[in-house]
């Protein structure tokens, strides 16, 4: 019987300084599949008893309002972060959840510093939100464009880690995804999408133009992990090119995170006990 | 075989200048199941058929980025907004759903006019937004409580009218529900929660003051829906003692609104046919 894989493997190594260590993407296969219960529909099986059991912790943490859950999902273009919601909180009281989802900053956004929107969004007392694509957005983008340099890059590092070690104090668990494709798989993907006119509103041709920058987007992506990867807010790699199994993959993690918050319903209200309803 | 029900029989006459009309929520028996398919099981094989559904159109609403859709769910504690919520919009994306919870207005809030919080969480285009309670509330509460009088509800009722015009004319839909519950229905589910003491976060002995209230509330809420069932935001009383049945009636609500926008997934994209990935 294969060994159980552990979560943490896939965690990227805390930062302590240098953003130049030894964590590599390349370590990590996007077509691996440690986490998948075997088949396809034992994966969706799986999914779904996750789902069942997230559902119960999140209405905890709704009746608590006290701590917070963040979760991030980053990745390339038909890496499936769309997807991941779809599959992973499906089963989770949509009242419970929030979906920040980020695109590219309007000018309004652009005269602020690049985390007041972030901050915006950040979760509530009792909220568990998702973050779909980021503040690392604007780490990664502009750092592959050019518009910032390599100075500007450690700084932005810098007051992301700042900026979440707030969040951390202030009752928020952070979960942060790297959902892993390969180039090969998303050509696939990007190629269904083309030959499906339903999906066309789903992109542009100028899309294409981060592909073209695979290496550089990888590269970038390495730093970026390596420079915000703490103990307050680790950064985890996702095998993605399996989507059950990236969801599964998923699903464990919040799941193990859920568990560790040791969520119970507030205790029982004196004045109410033994209260007739007239 | 019984006649199929016509959910307009349930639709609040539109106003027309005079709010004391002949409508009235006695006319409404809150124990009545007329969109019950027979049982619960063949209920709640319905109202997931109607999600799926539902799930489609509202993937053609985010695609096609046009149209808003705004639910509003009013009604007395314990009447389930929560619960509605959750059985409806089970199988929607979250990805494509967003809920707007009103509670007791904050400072900042008051000193803002009633309706400035609520414009703030008016659907995007391509968004289906759920208003749970409502700038209804805004209307209710001070009236019941005498902070404001006739007068002044009727000001009220106006500048809601109009603000749904404003978002009714810019490509929004919008769908109002009265969660109708008897009284004697509110005093079970009430004890039950009392009883259940993981449930006492959901409330407060205060919150026991409304129902010593009910009459009034009844007629408040009587008057309020008489001045604001307007053709492009009309109101719907929903039998909801049963709450298979209340959430099958919604879910059937909304399955009509959305059939009734004829929407489609945009047209394909030139520039994107015969396109090759490399």
């Amino acid at each position: 019987m294969a060994k159980q894989p552990d979560l943490d493997d896939f965690r990227v190594p805390y930062f302590d300084g240098k953003k130049k260590n030894k964590f590599s993407l390349d370590d990590f296969d996007p077509a691996a599949k440690p986490f998948s219960t075997g088949t396809k529909e034992s994966d969706r099986q799986r999914l779904s008893e996750i789902g069942a059991e997230l559902d119960v912790f999140q209405e905890r943490l709704h009746a608590q309002r006290k701590r917070r859950v963040l979760l991030v999902l980053q990745g390339m273009d038909t890496s499936g972060k769309d997807g991941t919601i779809r599959a992973v909180f499906h089963e989770v009281d949509p009242l419970g959840l929030r979906i920040a989802p980020f695109r590219a900053p309007t000018p309004d956004e652009l005269a602020h510093d690049f985390l007041w929107r972030v901050h915006a969004q950040a979760p509530a007392a009792g909220e568990l939100t998702i973050f779909n694509r980021s503040h690392y957005e604007d780490l990664l983008v502009p750092t592959v464009l050019g518009s910032i340099d390599e100075k500007a890059f450690d700084v932005r590092c810098r007051h992301i880690r700042q900026f979440e070690e707030l969040l951390a104090d202030s009752d928020t668990t952070i979960i942060k995804c790297m959902l892993h494709v390969s180039k090969d798989e998303q050509r696939e993907r990007r190629q269904a999408r083309i030959d499906d006119e339903t999906k066309h509103w789903k992109f542009d041709l100028s899309d294409l133009d981060a592909r073209k920058q695979w290496d550089k987007y990888q590269a970038v992506y390495r730093d970026a992990l390596a420079a915000t990867s703490t103990e307050y807010a680790p950064w985890y790699v996702i095998p993605a090119d399996s989507k059950t199994h990236r969801n599964v993959m998923v699903a464990e993690l919040l799941l193990r995170t859920f568990q560790g918050l040791k969520l119970d319903y507030p205790p029982a209200k004196e004045s109410l006990k033994g209260v007739k309803v007239e």
